[in-house]
């Protein structure tokens, strides 16, 4: 029951109400990637760096048990940037500088040994390079989980659309449900979404929670209220790779066991925004897990007996 | 164990992305009182009215048990009147008009048979008027619930404090709860403001739920994810009288039973925003309460057994 996460590895430099980075580890994939890692061991990587990247975060990814044969090392090249300033309210940010670099040319290639996974995560990239990764694959996954995100319903809905329809899972944020439906209920949002392709959609609303989506129930993990939160980056990203990580482990893609996988990513987003970047990630225990994951529980948790 | 609601009895006139009314009953205490009388039968009301308000819903809420004896009728004086205009999102508004009228000189009288209530719910108004009616009691409630607005907050900041100081359980929206501390950070705010007096604080964050906190626990309440949402008008007071009439119903205010009242009062919320001001909660049968709080139960019941 292998995982095969493709997305961004890249730099970010990172401003919030806190402080401030230089160049930091980032990207997408980097964070599924560990996030998924406390919940399962064999995790292929499809990506592309420059030689600019530093070799110490790739082998902690393949410490985690992540194979990097799909990471493309472009020689000469530099890795995608991207710096970003965040309001004061960590619900909003201007994006201050972005640097294509190597993904410009991005081709991925998915090595013979993670064509035939039972799990794909794609992370947010371009529509056309999700489906290239999809058309490689010699079995169809058990289950495909989609990331994208607002930039590409501005300029490439035609292939987010195309995309929508290969795939089981789609996450976005509440307001790319609102722009991608043209409906402002979120209920209604859901309904039309799941018409375009996925099964289930999960709603991600930030220090607001999480909506986990079917034709016909909905589930709502609640964000853990929490006293310091010191940089949103990456924290979708964890979210998603907790998700697809526990579904991996457990085997089971039901709707019941979504929603206790919504509750790990949930968990894994909690422990980034405490610090920047990765760093919260690198080094938590099943322990620490568990007691946050305990949190979720004791938050939302009440005893109503009805007659 | 009855209970005691201060707040407006008035006319509101309300424009949403939906629709637009003339003028219609409205206030803080007309929505807690029907929210409360689902619950509890023994409800004392204290407000004031002009001669213009119509005998027909102080006969509704006669005939759900409340005692009107406290209700001031102004002979040839008008009643309160707000004018107001929901955003698209319907999480902010415009007020377009506000006509005080018979509540420029309100002194509340607490009726004699009510000085002794064990449950009081002081809906938001003056801070000074509302310490009027505390000092009114013979006998310290059981329970004081306070609801508040940034308003006070800006004009009377000195009163609020004073009265915080007398009251048990404070509820305010989230952007006054960072208002009121100065803090952003949700779990630093509670923690400050339950230094300034209430025991409990409960934080509405509409659309996005309810968070209660006590010093030591944090507990939290979806909102119900609806297909249409017609009206906010009154949804923080019909949540202030579900949670009121259910602890006065159960005669118990443990932080595990306000974690039920805090449920029901989500559902009697929900119900009003369905349609326009207090119609929706005019004719609820214990059947349609019973169903909804079992939505709010599936909503976020997930199973979990951690190792």
């Amino acid at each position: 029951m292998s995982l095969l996460v493709v997305g961004t590895v890249a730099f970010d430099a990172i401003e919030t109400p806190f402080g401030k980075t230089d160049k930091i580890v980032g990207g997408a994939a980097s964070y599924i990637a560990l996030a998924a890692s406390y919940f399962h061991k064999d995790i292929s990587l499809v990506s592309v760096v420059g030689d600019d990247f530093p070799q110490d975060f790739l082998n902690i990814l393949k410490n985690k048990g992540t194979k990097l044969d799909g990471l493309q090392i472009k020689k000469g090249e530099k890795s995608f940037f991207w710096a970003g300033k965040y309001h004061n309210d960590l619900n909003s940010r201007d994006t201050l500088e972005t640097q294509l670099n190597v993904l410009e040319k991005f081709d991925p290639i998915v090595p013979e040994n993670a064509k035939q996974v039972d799990f794909l995560m794609l992370g947010n990239l371009v529509p056309a390079v999700q489906q290239k990764v999809i058309s490689q694959m010699t079995k169809r996954p058990k289950l495909i989980v989609l990331d994208t995100m607002n930039f590409w319903m501005d300029i490439a809905l035609d292939d987010l659309k195309t995309t929508l329809t290969m795939v089981d899972v789609l996450t976005i944020n509440d307001s790319e449900a609102r722009q991608l439906s043209g409906e402002y209920s979120l209920v209604k949002a859901a309904q039309k979404i799941l018409k375009m392709g996925p099964s289930v959609l999960v709603i991600k609303k930030g220090e607001h929670g999480a909506l986990l989506f079917n034709k016909e129930e909905v589930f709502f993990a609640p964000a853990l209220p929490l006293e310091d939160v010191y940089d949103p980056t990456g924290a979708g990203d964890s979210f998603a790779g907790g998700f697809i990580g526990y579904l991996a482990k457990t085997k089971d893609v039901s709707f019941e066991n979504m929603k206790r996988a919504i509750i790990f990513g949930s968990a894994m987003a909690s422990f980034t925004v405490e610090k920047f970047g990765t760093e919260r990630l690198i080094d938590l225990s099943a322990n620490d897990i568990e007691e946050r994951v305990q949190e979720f529980v004791d938050l939302v948790q009440f005893d109503i007996s009805l007659v």
